[in-house]
């Protein structure tokens, strides 16, 4: 894995770089369709790579998952993201799953977009 | 309840408008309070009502829940979203939720749009 | 188990006692270690059975869980539960698990309530 | 906001005021909305706000989500709920939900209660 | 992709081959990607595909999903798993998703055993 | 409850006997059930007890549940589980329930097995 496609991942799924590592050593063949499959995910289609982010960011709240939610509002900036984007996103999470859901996805934004 | 809102919310969370209609008699004011808030998720502010349907498919796709997913889906023609599109959005929901998660938004999209 | 035995746990988790009967014969002793801590969860506390029965009601909906929430809902009546009970429980459940949830629920007592 | 309504907010959801406070800012007819909808959920009606305060803590428990349950049973004291009862409570999502949900739950009561 | 694939597929995640047929033609890349990453899950390593199935009939009961649970008990009785060993998986999904959990997983493994 | 089967609780279920102690106390009859419960799920069976913990392993990381993937991956060692098939494991929940599921295993899997 170069240095390039590293910090991608590190932006796309926060600081768990060392077990894609490990992964790529440990087991090169599963390493490289894991990296294929991300990247078809996120390449550019009918959606653009902007939407993706911002579908993630709902899908991770909705799942009250504080890590998956962090790392992918970690990458949001970076794609031109506002707060108030993943804010109105956030509301439809809080309709699907619930406030405590739209809290875990509220609580990270701010604190990655106050930095 | 006029029918226009009531129309609108079938097509939004597909065939259960019964049990709101109820809650309209049995509490008029949750009844009022649920609309407003569905109304102001809705809403185009900084994302388009499609972007939103979107994150809404994805969501419950993710959340593997059928009649989410299905009522969602079932007000996404209306929109103009494409089957193209909404199978773009269920990747991310592949890689955040797992393979049965988008088996689920896909089957119900197929169902919708062979219509 | 006896019949009666039988009932009881029909009525708690709905049509599937024939699964509980293979336990009893193929494993004695997870069946009855099973039963004994049902019969603990439920046994009046400090909590009545009638609260608990809602408090059931309200998780089964959190968790959308159709098979769940409607053998929950099914033994509702006969503890003297009353459908606005019920509804009320599961505005609890929109709160923190979202609108779709709350539907799960509602469906299901209005369907078990109308009988 | 009243610091009133605050110290209501702060008490049902835990640390979060922050963000509803921003929300109110941003968005003061979302704000509105979600408040009122919470007010409706917690008013006494056919059960008492006691009633559905266990029902809340049940509900986070069963969904594993540690910031609600905390959050949820932060404000129990205050209503008169005792450790008991909770224990009991929770009985109910162990049969749901599975031991590590019934442990979520124990831990921030037994955190909660000792203060 | 061939009949054999096809036969393979169909076994392994029930009854949609249909999705996966029309992903080849909409999009090979992305189909390619994914029967990659199958192939890599289940193919023989430290553990055997049949410890394998156990633990995805497992996950499958515990997420309440009835699709994927009863998919991947289809392919059971082809890996020379036996309803007894299933069983004994499902209890472990039952400590740690709850009774209903283990009903999903027990009931469609009932089904798919005797016919 | 004797050191020794505490011992065999907190390896099982990680730190968390301090609540068990007290359900000791508090409601020796539950205790004993939940016990006893405990025992024959993880007893060897038609599955030996290591085929059984990858089983809590997998499903723990698939409810995204960090406590009880951790207590899981806690008592793995003293089965004789290496590393590498607790990874194994964890690619069928990848499948099952996504990315972040698999690496909330695999990062605990990590820490527990560098110590």
């Amino acid at each position: 894995m170069t240095q390039e496609q590293f910090d991608s991942l590190a932006e796309k799924i926060g600081k768990v770089p060392k077990i894609f590592q490990d992964l790529e050593k440990i087991n090169p063949e599963l390493f490289k369709s894991v990296m294929g499959l991300d990247q078809l995910v996120w390449d550019d289609g009918c959606l653009t790579r902007k939407e993706k982010k911002l579908i993630a960011v709902a899908i991770a709240a909705a799942l009250r998952d504080p890590h998956a939610v962090r790392a992918q509002i970690a990458g949001a900036p970076h794609l031109g993201i506002s707060l108030a984007e993943i804010e109105e996103a956030l509301r439809v999470t809080f309709l699907l799953s619930g406030m405590p859901a739209y809290v875990y996805g509220r609580t990270a934004a701010e604190e990655i977009y106050s930095k």
